[in-house]
């Protein structure tokens, strides 16, 4: 089990959102982790927010998060998230630089 | 001068920020427009940040900002603005419920 | 009337789809402006795409449409957005370099 | 090895793009994602793309993968991002009708 762990499952099982919900916190999510990283680059307007790269570790991973609980609210059962990461990285391999 | 007011214009062409930085501020502040619609609906996860409707507003204008000023930076004038605007809204009304 | 003209309200009043529905079409062409700058600049993934200048333009107008409808939808007024707009660019030419 | 194996290491070390760029990438393909999901329910202006689910889990696994290599890109090893996952579920799942 490499992406949908029991402990995260039970999570996004018992989540009250409804899908469309989910995808509001998907863009917020993203929004944070843009906003850490501007900061963590001193880039103006967020310069005085303090934040660093651990910060944008953690709002990837809340991104990663609510990201694996939308798979699980669609439908997508481990098998095909590994099979569809497989197939996308060699394609994505394979289009680098096109 | 509907859209690009010379105000705005001063900021935008002030801005240090590449045109890359500011596309993640725009995407920083669409997640921070749907946090706030998603608090002001109380909704799980979400409730505990006790925003509402008026920062759903401010929010929403912090886009619009944002992009106006990366309208500005690709080089749209005001006229280009306004045709596709109404252009936009025309076939907008046309699409409804397709 | 700078903002909400007759005809953008008349198509966001019309407009179908929920709020939520709306958040998820803004997420939707912010996406699509990013992939449209990132192939006019011609960066690795995205080059094929063979998109340009004018179609960064007419993608952050689709933002725009989907912004000003969902400030219409949450019952924002042109005084609202105008003060707002206002206010915010002063403070945003203030904190630039902060 | 859960997130992180070697294939996708390769694939996100070898990428062109900056970071900044893949920031735009991960707001393409969430954008890619919200317009699936609209389309797969038959949403007002989304109906006629005619996506579906399957649409949906693969638009979501397009996130994941720019999603993990902005996570190696930032220097997050696997230990630090099983640490965060699982300290993170846990949170959720104890703020969950917060």
């Amino acid at each position: 089990m490499k992406y949908l762990d029991d402990h995260l499952k039970k999570a996004a099982n018992r989540e009250p959102k409804s899908i469309e919900q989910q995808f509001l916190k998907l863009t917020e999510e993203v929004g944070e982790a843009a906003q850490a990283y501007l900061s963590s680059k001193g880039i103006s307007g967020n310069r005085y927010k303090g934040l660093n790269r651990n910060n944008v570790k953690e709002e990837l991973v809340d991104v990663l998060l609510v990201n694996l609980a939308l798979l699980i609210r669609v439908g997508a059962t481990e098998k095909e998230i590994e099979e569809l990461v497989a197939h996308k990285t060699d394609k994505w391999l394979h289009n680098q630089n096109n």
